[in-house]
Parts: structure tokens; sequence; C-alpha cells
């Protein structure tokens, strides 16, 4: 069986007045580091990073590149719905030291209409990292924007020198299983399935419980490896039942809640996303108790 | 590992003016059997049950009762948009003596509003097949009708007594793990992710493809057998890459001229399918001889 | 201005048993006659045609043919996802001697996937009512099928020699907008928009809410004529606020209600809708009455 | 009959390389104006502002506040998925002296999960331009955001002390019925279906259309005051016509084509979209001609 290399998708500290708490963040790449995690996947979704400015990005990138050991797996998720924005954030990546990839997404106010536009525009983003790897964020549920992988990865390895993969965020098995046929890493992205992709011989894993419940994740591996699918099966569903605790008022900040009580102050979520109460934060405590998180959280 | 049974979802054979012709079912059942299918899903999608009138219908049920031995899975379709008309048809197949269960999706115009009247309205139908099981028959891209099936397990269960799970042909792999939890049978109902189910525990499996080139999915189960993913990838690649040929102009005429270029005249598609010209079909053997479907084909 | 000519979307009465009540349907006429109503649109939407038997069917269109008066419009639906079936319901009502128009929506379980295959199938049905005149019922929010209908009648007119217009149960302004520039009648069938159809110049107006509410539309073309925007603006107004009184437990069997309050007893809903308590129904006369609804309800 | 104002939603000017050419917006303004519009929506889709920088952003409204009028209605486009980017965005339009207002969408990445959030996400925004007025931009087509704008103003009304009004390029007739029986000017944003908007009392269009045809809709509101909707229809469909030749081969990089064509040179479009060749732009030219587009061209 091949290695699982797990990659969080980090939040973004932020204060309670909403500005961007850089000073926690060797606090959060220590807490990762010491749970087993391989990288971070730095101003994406679970970050907040379309939710931050450019110049928010600029900085939270640089503070992860002085934060992590040369041997870490730090991306930069530069994707921005002006693409001439996007390069540069993408030159800015491609000047940090520690930076292994960029990724980004299609622009999803007005998209691509066709496959050859979207690669086009991630040739071009790639461009601007040229020292760095380059991976195309698949997320439709989020930008609507959705082409075949297969198809893409096809398309764009002519065209992008340095492409290196996808971060799938997609619950598409029959593309991803044509897709994963590909020399390029399809990297799993919907955590909730982890254990279908595994199984589909996935070694690649990108998401944001992995940022507090890991060990969760590594006993599912250890379970396949013995030929125990029913015990990687009940660890699915119990990660699927904590996503569903933390989800029923909101992921996001519910998420960045147990983090705070996990040790990391990675503080409020910004806008569009609403806090939490104190009366929601203690119910969240309650029910992640009696569901057993406790037993799977990182430490 | 699981025993793995493959249900075919078998074409209604039609004349060339489009009326059903009962007297190829023998053969079709002949060579479905001598394939190793262990039962048949009759007048569903395959079978264009809905594209038959309701006294259609019947005959046909008739007819695969007669044809198949005791011991042959029978399943009949038997939901319609009108519930009571759904209920003429179990009441039929309750008549049957080889039917081993029915099955129905919601109706779909005017939809149930939520979870418990989808529920009343199966435990209506069911109680009208008393004697038989009932599955409910989960297909969201054609009804729209998509609540969680874990949900409705759980809520048809003390309700329905002769419940007997879950025909699923949707692609949600996270409502199918936490469903199969339940210990009503999810039965697999997508054949371009048969490998993502089989991995998962799965061991029914329902589908149209099993009607042409059951020895792909068999030999999929010996790779797993024996440690093989890559290969069972490849298959399922395989089978998808034959999808695509048949989907080509149109996946049910094509899946018929299939199924009689193999020997069982199942005849033309009815409205809203178009036929296939003489150019099509011999695109389509060239095709699929390229590809090299007919290594794997049934005999 | 032209003539507004309304057509009612009757409700088929049901017995507290769920059987249809054929001997309402004179009751039902008399109403709807004494009210202003120009004809009825049988078997449809708001009759639950898709919830009934074939046989039901036929007979609720015979007992509409022996209600009507002879310059009566009565148009009887025979859409069914069995294209053979809708033309057995079209035979039927071609032998019907009050019966004017049949009308059918295309099959929408797998569904023709060109506009081609609809006018193939909609020829087909057409033909089968040879007699009488043909109306394709546009209605997207339900059936998922979505052509533009002034490519529609541009295809079926040379095609389908009976085809006598459109019902078009759409919001597609542009569409409308283009299909009016058509010989054939594009007949406005969204109540609450009926004011914009009117003042592009519709003179046909199919809806639900004309059986209980026909005097507000009545004064609303009034207001026009009158130059009177802002009144007639009130008025649909009104008439969405009355809807969404109904609406909120559940349209169909609120309007049901609604006939049986105002003394045509159409009894209770069938499947997927859910009937009311006596609560609701007290809350809903409570807030019509609020509303101002027996100002401009049918007498 | 109310008078009828069009604001024009203005192509940015880029030079061949992709750059904003600021040069020519002075051109472009006296185009406008000439023509009879009464102000310019800046920034907006037809702007490509989402494709274009912060920076860039800046610039481009700096500028059109250089070459306008003070009794110019110059509205800038402030939207961004991040709300403190918006802010700034803002907050630098409220520094511009013939700006009357700012508008922006709810972030569209993560969307707002009630319309209690996006209220909390336009105050904070409206409150970075305390001295210019605030319009919602509505364009569920874009951005999935959907809440009904009758609720919308009801719930913004009392919490943004700036609020001026909707820009609604969507095409629910419904909900813009109901909305605008508000005191805030629904300005109506769909070129498609002016007509609608316009006898339904509207007194505001924005548009792209109204870029290169104004004549055509200054006719359309002529032939309503003479109550011949029939010629209305006429200039409508015209209109509707026009559009789709511009359409296409992508409507942003042909309309951009047409401007130039008339004498502003606003130049290639931005990614998302492609570029025309020599060939479609010539193709183009002759569908317009054809269709008698120069007769209602601006001059």
């Amino acid at each position: 069986m091949k290695q699982h290399n797990f990659i969080a998708a980090p939040h973004t500290p932020f204060l309670e007045n909403g500005e961007v708490n850089l000073s926690e963040i060797a606090n959060l790449y220590a807490f990762l580091k010491r749970n087993g995690i391989k990288g971070v996947f730095v101003n994406g979704s679970t970050s907040e990073g379309y939710q931050m400015t450019t110049e928010e990005r600029m900085k939270t990138a640089k503070a992860w590149d002085a934060a992590v050991d040369p041997d870490f797996q730090l991306f930069i998720f530069v994707g921005h719905l002006s693409t001439k924005e996007a390069c540069n954030l993408a030159a800015h990546a491609n000047g940090l030291k520690n930076v292994k990839a960029v990724s980004a997404t299609g622009p999803f106010y007005q998209r691509p209409g066709s496959l050859e536009l979207l690669v086009d525009i991630c040739q071009t983003i790639a461009a601007a990292a040229p020292d760095k790897g380059f991976y195309y964020y698949h997320i439709p549920v989020l930008t609507n924007i959705n082409f075949s992988m297969t198809d893409f990865l096809k398309a764009a390895a002519p065209r992008i020198p340095n492409l290196k993969g996808v971060k799938y965020t997609h619950t598409d098995m029959q593309d991803y299983i044509t897709a994963t046929a590909s020399p390029f890493p399809v990297m799993a992205g919907v955590d909730e399935i982890a254990l279908a992709s595994m199984q589909l011989g996935a070694d690649w894993f990108i998401g944001s419980t992995y940022n507090f419940m890991l060990p969760l994740y590594i006993q599912m591996g250890k379970c396949l490896e013995a030929g125990d699918i029913e015990g990687a099966l009940n660890l699915q569903r119990k990660s699927i039942e904590i996503i569903g605790i933390l989800a029923k008022n909101g992921y996001m900040p519910a998420a960045k809640f147990v983090m705070s009580h996990l040790g990391v102050n990675v503080g409020i979520a910004r806008h569009p996303f609403k806090n939490l109460t104190d009366e929601q934060k203690a119910g969240i405590l309650k029910d992640l108790t009696a569901a057993g998180f406790f037993e799977y959280a990182n430490k």
C-alpha cells in the first residue's frame, strides 16, 4: 500500500477585529507538524483566502514561508477573479524560498467558456511562478467551473511546463478514476470521502479536517492495510458525523473554534461567515465529546 | 472479500414498429443466466419502463415471471407518477410467483416536499405488494428527488415492514458510505463507479452494462481480491471508455444495438430516444473493436 | 386593447378516500362559467392529472365533455411519460364532442435530447387527435425540458397540421417576447406575472388562480385600459400576496380548500401533497381575510 | 408616462497587450453623453471590473471622475470577494467628487447563507462610502446569490442610511413586481426584457447595449407612449436579435469590437474571454448590417 501524505488547508488566524494575526502562524505550524502533517495549502478556501486583500495574502504567504522547514510542502493558492492579480500573487510566491508550488482556480464571475480558455488562464498564471510547481484547483461546488480533469490534464500537460497536478475537491468519482490514469498526482480534496480515494490508490490528501483530526485518517489507512474495510468505513462515518456537528451552525467558524480549543488561536471567521455565540460553542463541545471526537483529535 | 452479485437492468425487447416483443424474453433470460447474472430489475430505466403503458408493463412483468427459474432474483419496477397506478402495478407483481421484490421511485412531476412524504408514498406502494420485498429506487439525476438515503432508511425501516433496501443510482459517496451502515442492502447502481462501491464492501450491483460486459466486472473483483488495485482501476477505466463509445450517439439505442449484435434481438428504443443510422452502428462496432470490448463481452 | 380570455386549470374533485368525484364537475363548471371563465384545461398540473391513472383521466375528460356547453373552450391534457399512453389519451379525447384541443408536455424521465426529438414526440401525439387542436405545454420548472418556444413554434409549425400554440408556464420573458412574434397564441401561464404578459399583448391566460379570484385579474385589465399602471401593479402584488398565503403550507391542498370554502367541494389533494390540518385551514382563512381576498374572490 | 433614464455599463478600454487604456475614457464619455446617456456604472460586469486589479479599478474610477460633468450619474462598482477590499474600493470612491453612488454584489465564492448576512456585508461596504449612495447589485446568474430583492429592500432600509436602491440584473418578474412597491428605485438591468420593465413603470435602466444602440430603446419608449405595443415588441425583438448576433462568438469581445467600429477604441477583452478573429469580426459586421443594426446605432 502506498504511503498516505496529508496536507492541511490551514485557517488564517484573525484577531477579534478581523485583522490578520500573523504571529500565530508559528504556533499553527508547530501544531500541524507535530501531528504528522506533511504540508499546507495556504490562502485557499479554508484559509479564507478569497476573503483577504492581495496585500494580506502576500503577507500571509511570506509569514508561512518564514515559518516552515525546507522539506515541508508549502503550497500557496494564488487564484483570483483577475488573472492579472493572480499573476501578481504567483510572482510573489515565486520569490519565496520554501514554496513548492502555487495553485489556482479559474475565474468564476464570468467563467471560461471552454477547456481551452481555462488552460490558457492556468498557463498564464503558472508562467508567473516558473520556479514552482502548478496545481489546478478543481472545486466546482464553489466555482461552477466543471470541466473533466481527465481532459484538463491531457490538454494542460504539453502547455504548462511546471504542471504538477490537480487539487481535486469534487465528488465525481468517474472523472477521478480516469484522471488518476495520468502521471500527475490528483490530490484527494473531499475529506468526507477520503476513504474512497484511499482505496482507489490516492497517496496525497488535502483537506481542512486534517487540521484537527488527522489520527482518524491515519487509523483509517491502517485498517485498510489490515484488510478491515468495515473498520475503515466506521472511521469515515465518524469523520462525517463530526463534520456534521461542525456544519450545523456554519462549518468555518466552528472549525476555527475547534482549533482554538485545541490550542491554536485562529480567531474568528470573516464575512460571509457568521461567528458563533457562546451557547453554540458550548453545544458544539458537548456534541463533539459525545461523538468521541477527542479520541481522534490532534494534540 | 464478499461475493459480488450482479443484477442486470434488462432492455425490453421492442419490434421495429415499437411494440413490445415478449417472445424474445426467454432468449434474453438464457443469455443473462448463461453469463452469470443473478437477477433482473424489470421495467426500470434501462427497460424503458416509464415509456411503456401500464398494460405493457404488466404483460412484461408476467412474461419475465414465466421465463425465470424460481431462485432467480426477479425485481419488478412499479414506480409511477400516479401513486394509485404504482399500487396497481405493485398489486399485479404481488400476484406473480417468482417475483422477489418490487421497487419504485417517488413521483417527480410535482415532487414530495419532505422525506416524510416520500416515505408515506413508498409505504403506500409497498403495502400493495405485501408478499414481496420493497426497494426504493434512488436516481436523483432523473427524478430530482434527492433526500439522503441514510435518512430514508432510518425513517422507512419502522414504517415499511417489507423494506429490503435501496437501489442507489447516484454518485454521492458520502451518503453511500453512511447509508451502508444500515442493515439494509444499498445496491450499487452506477456502473461507471462500481469499483468504488466494490471497495467499500458492496455485494449487490444493479446496472445496464452487466447485460453485455459482465466479465469485465468479475475480473475487476478478482483484481481486488489479489490486491491489484491498478488492474482493477484499468478495468473500470475500460468500462468507462466503452460506455463513452455507446453514449456518443445516445446510450440507449447503442446499448440495444450491442445486445442485438451479441445475439439477443432487443430491437429499437422508444421515444424520447433517437435510433441509430446504419453508419452510426458501423462506427460503434469499429470503436468497440478498437477498444477491445469483445474481450470482455458476454457470450 | 385586446380582450382578455381566461382559462381555468380546474382542480379534479377527489373524495376524502382519494377517489375521483365526478359528480362535482357540473357544480365546478357552473361556478367557473358564472364567474366569466372561457374554458378549462383539464387533467393538467392543477388537476393533478399526472397523479391519476389513465382510466381516471379518461373518465374525467368524459365527464367534462358531458358538462360543458358547446362554445366552451375545453382542453384536455394528454401528456404522459409514455408517448404511447399519451396517444391513447389523445385518441380518447379526439372522440369527445366538445373538446377543442389536446395538450402535452414532453416525457421528462429520460428527456428528449434535442428540439427535433421533442417535435417528433409532439407530432406523434397530435396525430392521435387529428380533429382537435394541439398545444405544447411548456413548464420547465416541473419537466426540466427547456427548449426555446420561439424555436419550437418554428420547427413544429410545418410538421404538426393541428398545432394551435403553446401553454407558456415559464418566466423567460425574453423567449416569450420572441415567441409571441409567431402567428400561434402563446398562452400566458404564470398567474404571478400575468400583468407583464397582459402588457405585452397577451389575450389568452391559463392558470389556477382564475378558479377563485378572477375578478382581480379582470380589474387589472381595466386599470391598464385606463392607463393606471400603479393600480394594475398593486393588483398583481395582491395576487402574489394571496398565492403566498396559500403556498405557506403547500399550494395545492390550500387552493383546493379555498375552492371548497367558496362552494365547490373539490376535496383533498393526492400524493405527493400533504393535506391541511384544521388549524392550518383556519390560519389560511384568517390570513386571506386580512389580505382582503374575499373582495376579489369568485362568487 | 415616466421619463426613461438610461445608464450605460461602459467597457473598460484595454490596449492590445491587455493594459488599461485610460486615455480613451474621455472619448467614450463624449460618445455616450452625445447619444443621451445619463450616467455610467463603472467597473461592473461589462467593464470587466472583476477581471481588474484593485489598483486598476481605482485608477479607472479616478479617470471617470475626472472626465464627467458634475450632473452626470457616475456610479462605481466596488464589489469584491473580500469585503475588506470592497471597503477599500468604496472608501476610494467616496473621495471622488463626481461619484454619486457605489454598488456591490455580495461575495460569491463562499456565499452569505442568509439574507441577514448579505445585509451585514452591504452595510459594512456602504459605511465605507458614507457620502455616496449605495446600490445592491443583484445578478444571480453570475453570483448564485439569489435572495428576494423585495425582502432585501425591507431588511436593508433601516440598516443602511445611504441605501439608494438595487441594480436588478435578473429575470424574476414576480420579485421585480413586488420589489418595485418599495420607495427605492429598482433599476432594470436586463436589456433583453427592458420593454417588460418599461411597461411596469421603470424609469431607470442600466445595461451594456445602451452603449451602442440607445436609439432603439428610446424609440421603444415612444411606441409605448403612442400605444403601439406591437411596434415596441418588434423593437425589443430586434434588440434580442442583435444581442444574439454578438453572443454567437462571445458577447463581450463582440460588443467591444462594435464599440471600436463606432469610433471608441475600447480594445480587446481580458481573460476569461476569447478575442475575435478577423473573420469573426467581418461576419458580425455582415450580420449586423443585414439585421439593420446601424439604423439604431449610437453615432
